[in-house]
């Protein structure tokens, strides 16, 4: 599996914007609302994977529960997968409990589906396939 | 910048080797001490980045500090650089804060430094670089 990009969950995208493009010396390359989400994500390249940058867009998103628990930082490492259902099918054998039970529309043109974080040593994991139409 | 790896802290590298073997698929490719950090760790390939885990080989390791903060999960992304000197006058220029001053030599073999989390919305971020000798 390749490590298709790593979700941070941040207050404001502009400031986080700033930051990072300081740090990777570098841009972001794109910037997509997932109105389902309550967010809004904006994209850096970094190599052969990608930093997503998540600004929730109101009260009940889990990125502003997160940042209500946690903090601002790291959500979620995403894997990508050549197929999701063989996958989702495969973990849940394992034992790991999928956080829905089809995958979803994400950003970035993905079915995705998320991992329960406590079967993964808190860590939230994402499987994401490209959406082929 | 290249994403090099994700550093995740868990409590027991055989149980955490055996979860993310499963999930990705794959079996961890390199097990090695950093005495001087006080961690054990384990790499696994995600593409063209790197999942490393780490536990703490002792209560003062940095590693042993964040778990008992934070509990476990992703402990920090690392970015590849080609000349880690001067990224670390670039950022230090840019107002970031180092936690070293110079370099430190870290697991497989890479010079490493990280920024302050408290500058880059709570993630820590590792510089590293190839040691060539």
């Amino acid at each position: 599996m390749k490590l298709e990009h790593i979700g941070i969950a941040i207050r404001n995208l502009e400031a986080a914007d700033k930051l990072f493009s300081t740090i990777m010396n570098t841009s972001g390359y794109k910037t997509e609302a997932v109105e389902r989400e309550g967010v809004i994500t904006r994209f850096f390249m970094a190599g052969d994977s990608k930093i997503e940058l998540l600004e929730a867009t109101r009260p009940d998103s889990p990125i502003a529960t997160f940042i209500e628990r946690r903090g601002e930082g790291i959500h979620h490492l995403a894997f990508e997968v050549e197929d999701i259902i063989g996958e989702m099918v495969r973990l849940k054998e394992e034992g790991f409990r999928l956080l829905s039970e089809v995958p979803k529309r994400g950003a970035d043109n993905k079915w995705i589906c998320f991992l329960h974080p406590k079967d993964s040593h808190g860590v939230l994991i994402e499987l994401c396939q490209e959406i082929k139409e």
